[in-house]
């Protein structure tokens, strides 16, 4: 059990590299978890071991990303917005930065399986959840929480979708500032008008 | 022929009420097609030729949601944001005002299956890329049009939720303007430091 244990990690990398390269070969639905496992020099059982399901694979990252959001949204002295922006510059420079290329390769195999599309939202949603809940563990309230969560991951995904786009040598960081920045002139040109704003021509 | 394309709205319209009503009494997954045709006085053939599968009797109201969202969008002359939120205000006008209860069922039909959930959540993004469409088609940049959708739909999603909340009697309009101003707090208040503010305490 203490070798099992001490060897773990190593296997679960070596599985989720397998599991990458094998996504990528071949295609998601063609690559069988004893494919994954024997690439990794494993067998399925120690795959089992690891992963619920040959998905789970392409996703046990989010706990990592999870882990540093909460961490760096309960650390950052700030307004709720600018500590999500802050939580997500974190994981942008700890996890992101080195790895565009790995990235840009599960960002496609993801994009190409709408089983893979329909985790990545639910995945995205429960770490929405938990950054919310890190901003109201600090005495955020609820609406506020939800709304600076909700905004921030809406600048991370525009920045994210630039970053890993065909050609783009912008860093991950930079783009987060850039998009917050636009998300807020948005928003804030409709404040203009009058505090009775949200009601132009249209509404009943 | 001419028959039955004279039944089809009515039968569609029957078939969902049946369908809310049996996974509200019995559950989602207990509830079996031939029982809603049955509960609707039609046949499981009929329901086939209307619905893909039965999680759709759920979700038909989609379509109509994202004729009434592009329609808006098109037809109002505002800045990109506050264009999305007029054209919130207007389904919750159009469609969910007089229905609070009939959707507050649905609410917790959708939140008793994983299965539902995935579902709305893939239908709610296919409406946010059809609202940035309708924005682009008018000549609105990209990625504007990506920000001021998704924070229009955080917006309506944070006012939706509070709707739907047991004891709220609030009108849906009214929570979209409340939620659309704290957003623009929330996400301006942090304008205020200096151009460079995005990069508090945590920043690496």
């Amino acid at each position: 059990m203490v070798g099992m244990a001490r060897w773990q990690p190593d296997a679960r990398a070596r599985l989720e590299a397998a599991a990458l390269e094998l996504f990528h070969e071949r295609g998601f639905e063609q690559t069988k978890v004893t494919d994954i496992a024997a690439r990794a020099g494993l067998d399925k059982r120690t795959f089992y071991r690891l992963f619920g399901d040959k998905r789970e694979a392409l996703f046990s990252g989010g706990k990592l990303l999870e882990d540093v959001l909460v961490r760096a949204v309960a650390e950052t002295d700030a307004a709720p917005f600018e500590t999500v922006i802050a939580a997500f510059h974190q994981v942008a420079n700890e996890i992101f930065a080195d790895r565009r290329d790995l990235v840009r390769v599960r960002q496609s195999i993801i994009e190409s399986s709408p089983e893979l599309q329909e985790r990545d939202l639910r995945k995205t949603g429960s770490l929405a959840a938990a950054v919310a809940a890190a901003l109201r563990a600090k005495g955020v309230g609820e609406t506020t929480a939800t709304l600076a969560t909700e905004s921030g991951a809406t600048v991370f995904r525009a920045a994210f979708a630039r970053w890993v786009a065909p050609g783009c040598d912008a860093s991950l960081a930079d783009l987060i500032t850039e998009m917050a920045a636009e998300l807020r002139a948005v928003t804030s040109a409709s404040a203009a008008p009058a505090p009775n704003a949200a009601t132009p021509t249209r509404r009943l």
